[in-house]
Formats: structure tokens, C-alpha cells, sequence
């Protein structure tokens, strides 16, 4: 069964969204699976133009002729801002058509007309000012998918698969707010997702520590012995192959990472400093505990880089090519 | 001028510190800088004949007749065991011993007779079954030099070098008790270090934020703002090119790397998971705002390996090149 396209929405257009999708088209060769944007296709023509991109743009009306099209041109079904744009300098009018873009990407996601969706960056202080209500894109589609809002992020790299129990909240904070729970609830949402949606039969998470050196034995912080090792019981008794807690600083060199298939990791650092160290350009955020597939780029709208023709279109491209994979996973029989 | 050559303390014998220090010797070659043993010569040739290792071991009574022998036999000046070890099977008897390799390698290196000291890895259960009273080695250093204790840790690899702010404290307990005071502190440290132990006339520091994406402008924690700022403001004041507070997990990737040449982070994991991911057989520790050179490898006793001839000698002869580098570097006219 051919895997339907992948809706790719507009993101925040003065950032790099535009010229990212642009690029990677151009670069459909190379194992990009066929895409449609949900954008724009005046803005598109003329930022293609501004860039000395070779990018045709053909509008679609619906979402199963992009494959077809997709060969020969970059299907775009339309989306029109509200306000023209300028790189680099948003416009709080257009929050309307960054969050239309969303909205139909998920429809179309959840009719099986696209096989997953990426969201191109949006920026959280634009949408505010333009009556966004939510904190990020994962709490809008949670809103839109009617969900209790308990997803999981997770983020790869080609070495490196990281789950933040704890996410965007201040360090202090995420010690406070770790649990027993939240770590149990993460690992099983976790494991579920490497075998559904990365095909891994027996998945094996190594599980971080909080403190250095995993609190030795209860000298440097309690965490461990009251909260992270009794998790990793639970996880081990529901029959996953988890291990830890485990130092945090000898568990992300090449040796270590290939004992594991995702590190369950404490905080938001803990877990992003390894990824973005390992695979700075490369790496996918991943929505985990969805109904339909979605990935996007790790990295903001990038104002300072927008319209220079600068960016980089790896990140994008592999959160292409990621939705895609776990799109065809999920259509295998589990 | 010569340089006098290194000397390397005992460490644990129970430890993999014997078979290491076989094994550098046996890699002489690779750059070494001479160096001599502060152990106990019948057990070293016992440990060399059970592990297959040709490393015939002369005993000096005096440091400077390392040089000569170096080439041709591992020297060692001669601290005996008070009782004999197994590897793998500490005995707290022989904690006197390693205390006085700690602390003849000191004064040696306190005379001139030795250009530094490397020290092979201690453990602290057993030092304190023992009687030792120290933590560690760094505050046994900080006793023996007559210091006020407030020496700073820098670990280094090929391709990076980080300093904690905060060490060996629970991760709450690192967020608590960071201070505006101890950041500039530990900035002019690492500054100073960077230009007398590493001859770059004008370095670069990069601060890390404490919070995930260095607090967004107070979203995500205030550290940034209230403390952190303003002690990158400070160092700047001082006539330091530092730059900060940096989104933590953006700050160690190549390019980023690039850009500075150490990074000053706020906590433990923060600094030594990107050191331990990029160069986890090479790390050295350096201890700086000693009056003499120190290094040691970046790993511990590893009692589970000690006596199989598995263990990795790679950071310890990083360790001892990296002590005679800064040895060199500090004969420098400044």
C-alpha cells in the first residue's frame, strides 16, 4: 500500500519555514518522501524568486494530487496569509493563517489524506500577541485531537533517541516536579512508540539519574534510591527491558548509546545536550502518544536568519523522511 | 630548559592505577613525557607478569634518575604496600600507602624535582575505612599546599574543555547554591588558567545558561537574569571575552565549539555530558589555582576490571601529556 503525502504546515512565515520547505523539495531525491505544504503559494513563488530558488510551485486542491505533482513541482495547498510578509519581521495578522495551516494538516492527517504531518516553526511570542492561546504546537493538536494533553516528546538524531520526563520549565522546577509517575508513565509511553512506531520488538531504555554520578548510592541527592530506581522496577515488572538509573555523563559516548534504543532522561538538558551535541543539524522532534503522526524540525523560527538563504534544510528534511517511516511502521501488522 | 619529569601517584592498588601505569610506559613512545611511579615496585612487576605485560620496572631513590631510565624500564621510587592486594579487593591497611605516594608526589613537584603530578584514581569508601578525612584528592592537594580550598575543576578533551561552576553536590543543591560570586570567581580562574597552563593570550569563555534554553527571557527560570547575567557582565568588566548566558544544549556542538575555548557550566551533568559523549576515553582532569601542575585521568577505580588487562590506559597518558603541556607552558615567560 503507497504511503499517502505528508502535510507539511507553514509555520511562521518571516522565519525560515518557507525557504526550509523550498530546499528540501529541491532536495527530494534524496529519499524524501512526497510532501505537500499547506502554505501560501504567492508568498512561496516570491521568496523561491528572492532566494534564486528553482522551485516551481503548483497549487493543489486537494491532498491526493500532490503525488503526482510532486516529481515536477512543489505542491501547495493553498492557505493565503492574511498580510504579506517580510523575513524576519512577523506579523501578529498572519497568526490566523500559521494556525489554519495546523488545523487542516491535522484533518487531513486524521482522514489518512496525508500520511503524518511536520509543522514548520512557529514562535511562541507572535502567536501570543496574534490570540494563540497555547504554549507550543504539541497543546494545540492535543486541543484539536481532543487528547487529556499527556504526550510525550521525544527527540533523534541518526545515534540518539532522548525522552525528557520533565520538559520547558526552569531547573529548579523540573527537580520539584519530578515523580514516580511521570517517569513510569513516560517510559511506557516511550516504549510503546519504539515498537509501533520504530518497529523494535523489545525495546530497551536506558533510564538517566538525576543527580551526578546517579547521587552515589544516596551522597549527592536522593532522587535515585527514593524515586528513579523504584520507576525502573515498575517499568522492568511491566516487562520492559529498562535499565538505570544510570550516571547521566557516561551514558551518551558510542559504546554506551549502543546498549539502548532511547535514554529516558530527567530534564530537558539532560536529554537535548547529548542530542544536539551528537546531531546539532540532524535532529527530529517527535510528538509521541498521538493518534496521527507528527514530527518537526528541532530549531526556532531563526528571524536573524530568515531571507538570507542561510538556513539549514537537514533538520526538516529528516523530520521528513522520520514522519514517513513511522507512517509505514504503523501500518504494519503489530 | 629540560623538563624535570612527571610524577604519577599510586592510587588505589586494588584499582586498574598499576595496570594503567604499565601500559602508558609500554606507549612511551606516543609523546609521552618521562614519567616515574610513586608505588610499590614488587607488586607493579607482579601485576605486569600476571597481566603478560614486558614492562621491566627499575627502582630510583631519586626523581632525577627517572629521565635515564625511563627510556628503557618504567622507574619507580618506592612506596611500598603495608599488605599485599588483590586487584578487585581493597584492603583499607594500605590507605596509608596511597596517602603517602598522594603526598611525596607533592613535594617533589613542590621542589622542582618533578615538573607535575598525575594522579591515578582513589576511592572514597575506602579511603575513609581507611582514615583519610578528605573528599578527595583536590582538598588532600588544597590541605597539603596550605590553600583556602577554593580550587576549580577543568576537564579537557581534544575537542573541548568545560568547567563546572557547581561540582559534586545533589542537582537541587547545585541550583541553590549557585552564586553571581562563585560564577566570576570561577570565570577568572578558568580565564587565568587558559592563558598561563594554556598560552592562549586571550581567551574565550563561554557561559552556560542554567535553565532549558537559557531561561527565554524569564519563561523558563530567572538564574539567567538575575545572576548569571550580570556575572558575564562582570568578567567582561574584567577584560574577559566571555559571552553568556548560552542556551545550554546549543553551546557544544562543532561549530559552536568553535567559538570559545572553555565553557563555564553552571552544574556537574552540564558540563560533563558533553565531555564524557565527545571524548569519554580521553578525558583529563585538571585542577586549577594550584601552585604545581595536577592532572588525572577521568575515571575511577573500577574495581570490576582491575586484574583482566581490559581497562583503557587512554586518559591516563592524556593525562600525563596534558601535565607536562601546562608544565612547559608555565616555564613560558608570560
Amino acid at each position: 500500500m503507497a504511503l499517502a503525502p505528508v502535510a507539511l504546515s507553514m509555520g511562521e512565515p518571516a522565519g525560515i519555514g518557507g525557504e526550509l520547505t523550498l530546499k528540501a523539495w529541491l532536495r527530494r531525491a534524496e529519499g524524501m518522501p512526497a510532501f505537500f505544504a499547506i502554505d501560501d503559494p504567492a508568498r512561496l513563488t516570491a521568496l523561491a524568486t528572492h532566494l534564486g530558488l528553482a522551485v516551481p510551485v503548483t497549487t493543489i486542491t486537494h491532498a491526493a494530487e500532490a503525488a503526482a505533482v510532486f516529481p515536477n513541482a512543489l505542491p501547495v495547498l493553498a492557505q493565503p496569509l492574511v498580510t504579506p510578509v517580510e523575513p524576519g519581521r512577523p506579523a501578529p495578522a498572519n497568526v490566523a493563517s500559521v494556525r489554519a495551516s495546523i488545523a487542516r494538516a491535522v484533518e487531513l492527517a486524521q482522514s489518512g489524506t496525508a500520511s503524518a504531518i511536520v509543522t514548520n516553526p512557529i514562535h511562541k511570542g507572535v502567536m501570543y500577541q496574534g490570540g494563540f492561546r497555547f504554549p507550543g504546537h504539541t497543546e494545540f493538536l492535543a486541543h484539536l485531537l481532543g487528547l487529556a494533553g499527556d504526550e510525550v516528546m521525544m527527540l533523534a538524531c541518526p545515534s540518539l533517541k532522548v525522552v525528557p520526563v520533565t520538559i520547558h520549565v526552569a531547573l529548579a522546577e523540573a527537580v520539584r516536579s519530578l515523580t514516580h509517575a511521570r517517569i513510569v508513565a513516560t517510559g511506557l509511553a516511550t516504549a510503546h512508540a519504539l515498537r509501533v512506531d520504530f518497529g523494535i520488538a523489545r525495546p530497551r531504555l536506558a533510564v538517566a539519574g538525576l543527580n551526578p554520578h546517579a547521587g552515589e548510592d544516596g551522597a549527592m541527592g536522593c532522587e535515585e534510591i527514593h524515586m528513579i530506581a523504584p520507576a525502573v522496577a515498575e517499568l522492568r515488572a511491566a516487562g520492559i527491558d529498562a535499565v538505570g538509573p544510570l550516571p547521566p555523563d557516561t551514558m551518551f559516548h558510542g559504546a554506551a548509546r549502543a546498549r539502548y534504543d532511547a535514554a529516558l532522561c530527567m530534564y530537558h538538558d539532560q536529554a537535548l545536550i547529548p542530542l544536539k551535541t551528537l546531531g546539532f543539524d540532524e535532529g527530529v522532534n517527535i510528538t509521541l502518544g498521538l493518534p496521527i503522526v507528527r514530527t518537526s524540525p528541532d530549531h526556532g523560527t531563526a528571524f536573524q536568519l530568515a531571507g538570507t538563504g542561510t538556513a539549514s534544510e537537514t533538520s526538516l528534511m529528516a523530520a521528513l523522511s522520520m514522519a514517513a517511516h513511522i507512517a509505514r511502521n504503523r501500518m504494519m501488522p503489530q
